[in-house]
């Protein structure tokens, strides 16, 4: 057992496992005896839900512009943080988390044009400087995501990041680079995993950095 | 005439006749043949408004942030100031705004413990620098502030700032206080208007001004 509760995001495009990856994870640390709290962004409470369907869903004929969707997005991250992941890891319970601030980095920014240093201001102020300890990017080829999301069949509509998929792989592979590039700017705190292996595989993979990294 | 448009908000808590003002104003320019485009904070487009509702009625047992409040309130401004007010300036019409940014420098500042270096930021990353070339406050004595609301019956309860106000007089006051507080950090762009005179002579003294400024 490690001295304190850890941090740990997943992120990556649509159908590169991250739900998956998720699950095992958690099961893995369970059998360790870790409590674990699984959350996702963005939303995680209440409030953050509802800031979520704005730019889920924004009223026809008033187009979101990427400020406000990168304020929206901090809005929800400042009150997740401060009402699940903060008091989760203070009282000694790890924390999963399905996106987190990488995601806006690549959608808000590489994405929507936000400048990267006004975002890295709005992640500063809306997580307090809280960070993942570590954050794995499931990467693989869109050849693989495509096929996988193709499987999904309706549940597509229900993604938020739906709307960027639809330009098919031309963004499906701009999103991957962009994680990829977001992944260099932060070499200690992330670990690519090729996402293109089988669930086991990577859940295998993502276990055996946890243990290298604090001998669990 | 003047030779640009301009951008004129109206700041005050609540009861100093904020509204009035705006219609008087409004007339007033409009009789000298200026277009004017009358709109509001928050809210102001219906991404904005929204978002407003968020925070004028978050779900139960989620109690928002002040730093989560700050954002959204943000995420407000930037979707009414890229929608509505910065193309109006830009097609020469003049811009009357029912509060704006020193709202948020009065109530997630000073009174929700956000540091004001911050919402600077925040103000200027969601504005894109655009702000009032003149804001009038309204103070008044909050005797006379109360009984005015008192007068209003149910519409406090409509009212986003209502739970600032219930704390009663000294809660108003401490509104008051920052909001004077505030006007003394710009002194060249906020004019103080006696409220607590007749809604005719805190319209003249409010048009005496403009004509003063911009030779209208």
């Amino acid at each position: 057992m490690t001295e304190r509760a850890r941090f740990i995001a997943l992120e990556g495009g649509e159908g590169v496992g991250k739900s998956t990856l998720m699950r095992g994870l958690v099961a893995w640390l369970s059998q360790k005896g870790i409590e674990v709290v699984q959350t996702r962004e963005p939303g995680g409470t209440p409030i953050a839900d509802q800031i979520r369907k704005i730019f889920k869903a924004p009223p026809e004929g008033d187009e979101i512009t990427s400020e406000t969707e990168a304020l929206l997005v901090s809005a929800a991250r400042a009150q997740h943080v401060a009402k699940v992941i903060r008091p989760a890891l203070a009282n000694g319970q790890w924390v999963v988390c399905d996106r987190f601030s990488d995601s806006t980095r690549v959608y808000q920014g590489l994405f929507g044009g936000v400048a990267l240093n006004d975002l890295e201001w709005l992640i500063r102020f809306s997580t307090g400087g809280i960070e993942p300890d570590i954050t794995f990017l499931l990467d693989c080829d869109v050849a693989v995501t495509s096929h996988r999301i193709g499987g999904r069949g309706t549940s597509m509509n229900d993604d938020d990041t739906a709307r960027y998929d639809q330009g098919g792989q031309l963004v499906l592979d701009r999103l991957r680079q962009g994680y990829r590039k977001v992944a260099g700017f932060y070499p200690a705190r992330f670990y690519i995993l090729d996402a293109a292996r089988s669930a086991d595989e990577v859940l295998h993979d993502a276990c055996a950095e946890l243990e290298r990294r604090w001998n669990l």
